[in-house]
């Protein structure tokens, strides 16, 4: 992972040509007159571990040096997480989040003795996974040094019951080494977020993730069957029976804790055999409206597909599900509008693939879908990952890109989509950077969607001031339309003061008397999803 | 509702003399020495609610009378729930566990003003909606006067929003009510347990209902999409959004708290089209283990039906399915093994219900099942409702009749079928009255499935204690056997001391941690889901 951008280096998407116009003429970018800092030149900066506190984390990973690091590279690469504020910080050399520590214990109960050494000195610790949190998950909110605990030891399948359908994992294995893993057993997770290439198992639990192909496997929190959580007053397990009328389901209560209330230790999910067949292809709605409208309908009728997406007008004209020709559909304006893809995708045996896309084809075309064939879906398969790739590139070339993204009941999603648009457009130009404001629903259930938007604009003088104002406008217009602050992202830092209104002042309560309970040392991510407790 | 049975008394199901042959004669069931109490004969004991707290609760009330009722009849019919321990200690003019008043509020507010009337008197309430409760839900564990709230004056459909298909209800209203207020606008709950004609919403939410739709419909706690929750510290809102990131789901930590956290005062619930079509039928499997594995297939692979269950060898010869004709098929060892009887129903439209069952009849046959018509459907789906009325029956022969149920992952069903049934045989026989112990599943997940069983023996000299014996011993052998401790009936007082080791020590911790900080005077249902508080 690079550790000021997305993914393998190797795999980087330069922009072509005609988007660096297109940037330059419609948006007003301009390149950046500052160079990006390199990571052999920034200095980490203190206040370090005391020593008892390192000693007794040493002591907790059995002794080995290796897996207490606190070189600049190690504390640089575990630097926040992947939003677009964090690697614009990261690129101008600001490491103030760093940690003092990174901790790499194996198994559960070195986790345990982590915590417990933590609890012991006051030292902060942030659990760390794949690192791809883009709301501000990985940056406690308490000043002083604090540890991350990297779970990348922790990578192992610990049982298959192909009778049950349930796989055990441990948190820290990245997720297509499980599918890798699954797949050799002939079963497969079907969790594809667009973190997929990075992000871990753990992660996933923590932060409630949904997958491109949710319509058909639903999300990760609807995958786990059972959790064990680390915390520093020992170990909760949860989960004997796929459902349970035996009280307050505590899967729930850890599922979306984001690292607060523990360490996931251990995940139980479900699986399922490998789709024989895959098929993804394009349908193209008048407007988002009417799309959304058949969307909706395939949702609460329809044969559920296993992928469902519907691009607004603006992204698919920009076609940003097609990144390596960003723009080549032309700019808004210039030519006829191109109405909304949608991406239908569906997996299975050959008939039930068959007999569903027959249905669903009846539904989409009674709802003014016209058919445009595999080159779509196919298109989208192939670009499914690449985002945060194309994000560097925009970066680079003195562009801002940044995503958000919520979810609300069906009533509510054209005002939903309205308001933050809006939002978003009249922050960004009041700062001088107008920007192209793009939305598709990815995530579609019986009552309601989720609604992601995508951010262009110049980078202006402060991006990172800029983009504050915008998100906050937006955060309010959420909450304002009856949306969640979050439906797939997490809450973070960045979504902590909306989601305090969300959970409202009784439920904010309730979490922080879990929390005190479980943690009451205020050790685990302060600041992250509660604000940090005053009495710790 | 019959105070000392269940129901309609005018539906009352007399046993066929030939159930009363079969009883004497294989169970050895002699008719009871004892008549059963009469109503006006019951002295309701004391203590009563001191008159500041009467006041307090009065006023709460808008300061009408006719809201906090005192009266024996009133305070008889909130005693207990419908656990066959409940009826027979009621038949027998037991009321020690009454409430010192009945209040009855009207909205959220007068709920509140309820609960903080409670806290501040330090008087125990209990939520009752309709009653029902099998695990003594309804009965608190401290001594001294407590308070039941009857919720039936809050029985509204406060909304239904057609473009979401979304209802929010009070929790008051009873299922049938609700489901005739959804049809005249031509939706449906889908939610028919077999405390359908009494339960109410509210009940179904706070205990993690399941019904005997489950495998279309899902189970009640996959229907909420909100709520509302007051407690003593004041009010708590979930659900912006069918799924979110935004966090643990508060939803899921309301769902099964069965009151001890505050009392739900509404429920937003999924709704769907009613349903054209109903279509209930008999498959028949030479055994039980090849039927539950027929079931399994049809939940990981098969189109789902909407109503899948199986009756293992011996309620498939009893033919409990069919209840006013019990032991028509013969006594066990009288003739040829009837095999097990399934019941498969689909509900939907025309063309989709034909499909559906066209290709889960092709896998039923492949796992062995013969096809037997509709008319075990439809003899299942005319007595669905009628169990609790024969029990009465049975208590009023002299036998003794009563339920339990589990969940598991499907790899450790047949173990934990095998360990329930001798655990119940055993113990049973010890006491000097052997059982029959029938087993039906009757929720199945792509993960697991659900087991229930129905006892019925001799009363013997004090069934209420031998039954107590018997209890204890299928409870250890479920969780042994890797099961949960109660799919859908809950934990009330009956279940509690099997949850704890079930949620474990750091579990139960963090829901008292919960309870505390919504419920500080620890007023609410006390002793059910957690052990009371020692320091409240």
């Amino acid at each position: 992972m690079r550790w000021n951008g997305w993914g393998d280096p190797a795999r980087a998407t330069p922009l072509p040509a005609p988007v660096t116009g297109l940037l330059r003429d419609w948006l007003g970018v301009r390149p950046r007159g500052t160079r990006a800092a390199r990571l052999e030149e920034i200095a980490v900066p203190g206040p370090a571990l005391d020593e008892s506190a390192r000693q007794a984390l040493l002591s907790a990973v059995g002794g080995r040096t290796e897996y207490v690091r606190t070189d600049a590279e190690t504390r640089i690469r575990h630097t926040r997480g992947k939003s677009t504020p964090d690697l614009l910080r990261i690129r101008s050399g600001d490491v103030t989040d760093a940690p003092a520590a990174v901790v790499l214990p194996d198994g559960h109960d070195e986790v345990l003795a982590v915590l417990r050494a933590c609890a012991a000195h006051r030292v902060p610790l942030v659990p760390f996974g794949g690192g791809t949190s883009v709301v501000g998950g990985l940056a406690p909110g308490r000043r002083g040094p604090f540890v991350a605990l990297d779970l990348r030891r922790m990578n192992a399948l610990l049982d298959l019951d192909p009778v049950s359908r349930t796989a055990t994992f441990q948190p820290g294995l990245r997720a297509p080494e499980a599918e890798r893993l699954l797949n050799a057993r002939g079963f497969t997770l079907g969790h594809f977020p667009q973190s997929y290439e990075w992000a871990t198992l753990g992660g996933f639990a923590a932060t409630r993730s949904s997958g491109q192909a949710s319509a058909g496997h639903g999300r990760f929190d609807d995958m786990v069957l059972g959790l064990t959580l680390a915390t520093p007053e020992g170990t909760l397990d949860a989960g004997r029976a796929p459902r349970s009328a035996a009280g307050p389901d505590l899967r729930q209560l850890v599922l979306g804790s984001e690292g607060a209330f523990g360490v996931v230790t251990s995940v139980t999910v479900r699986v399922r055999p490998v789709p024989r067949v895959r098929r993804y292809e394009g349908w193209r709605f008048a407007s988002f409206e009417e799309g959304a409208e058949a969307l909706r309908r395939l949702a609460q009728d329809g044969p559920r597909p296993t992928v469902l997406r519907l691009s607004d007008e603006t992204e698919t004209l920009i076609g940003l599900a097609r990144p390596e020709a960003l723009g080549s559909a032309g700019v808004p304006g210039a030519g006829q509008p191109a109405g909304c893809l949608a991406v239908v995708g569906f997996e299975g045996t050959e008939e039930d693939t068959t007999r569903r896309r027959e249905d669903a084809a009846a539904l989409l075309r009674d709802g003014g879908g016209t058919y445009e064939g595999e080159e779509p879906g196919r298109r989208w398969a192939d670009g499914r990952y690449s985002a945060p790739y194309l994000r560097d590139s925009l970066l680079d070339a003195g562009a801002f890109a940044e995503t958000l993204e919520t979810a609300a009941y069906w009533s509510r999603i054209p005002g939903l989509y309205t308001a933050v648009r809006e939002a978003l457009t009249a922050t960004l130009a009041d700062a001088g950077t107008p920007p192209l404001v793009m939305c598709h629903i990815s995530h579609v259930y019986e009552n309601g969607a989720s609604l992601y938007f995508t951010v262009v604009c110049a980078q202006g003088d402060d991006p990172v001031a800029h983009w504050a104002r915008a998100k906050h406008a937006a955060s309010e217009a959420i909450l304002a339309a009856g949306g969640t602050i979050s439906h797939h992202h997490g809450v973070g830092t960045d979504h902590r003061d909306w989601y305090v209104r969300e959970a409202g002042p009784l439920g904010v309560e309730a979490l922080r008397a879990v929390k005190r309970c479980l943690d009451p040392a205020g050790i685990l991510n302060p600041g992250v999803l509660l604000p940090a407790d005053p009495g710790a």
